[in-house]
């Protein structure tokens, strides 16, 4: 497995946020090609004060994540960040090492 | 669900690190109580620098959570981080909120 994890920082205008990233964003994740499993919540509140949503997008391997977030449905994912993540998102990729249960 | 992440920084020793994280920390994870799920990866180099290992501990509930932790071998592992963890780590409690596939 293969999982992406994007962290967006805490927004200036948190129901905005929300509203964008319940209605618009969430949908288009769900339209990837090939993504195996997709999860996401908000930070409570008093940790890591920065962090304010945390998303895992898992495949099956890097290439199907590449190949996901290349296609029609990633790119319009992808320049959505745009219209709601202006404080700041990282993504990073994290090949699935180990776990267990 | 209730997700706790927990994001390891960049260690000094990362062979080190490694070699506890797997042979020592893992196995304490596994015996915690109530876990649904654990899985973990290290970050892929040149993203988001400062992160070296993410880990996803989910629960049923934020109650199960907090009594793993509370557990002997919840205390245990979170006892363990001093071993290894010299450069800091970040616990975060994630309710989650939705998914899909």
């Amino acid at each position: 497995m293969h999982d992406l994890f994007i962290l967006y920082r805490r927004p200036e205008d948190p129901q905005a946020f929300d509203r964008h990233y319940e209605s618009t964003h969430v949908p288009l994740v769900r339209d990837l090609p090939l993504l195996q499993e997709f999860t996401w919540g908000k930070v409570e509140a008093g940790q890591a004060e920065d962090c304010y949503l945390v998303a895992r997008l898992s495949y099956s391997s890097k290439d199907d994540a590449e190949t996901s977030l290349a296609s029609q449905a990633g790119v319009a994912s992808v320049d959505d960040l745009a219209n709601f993540a202006h404080a700041g998102v990282s993504v990073m990729n994290v090949p699935r090492a180990g776990g267990g249960r």
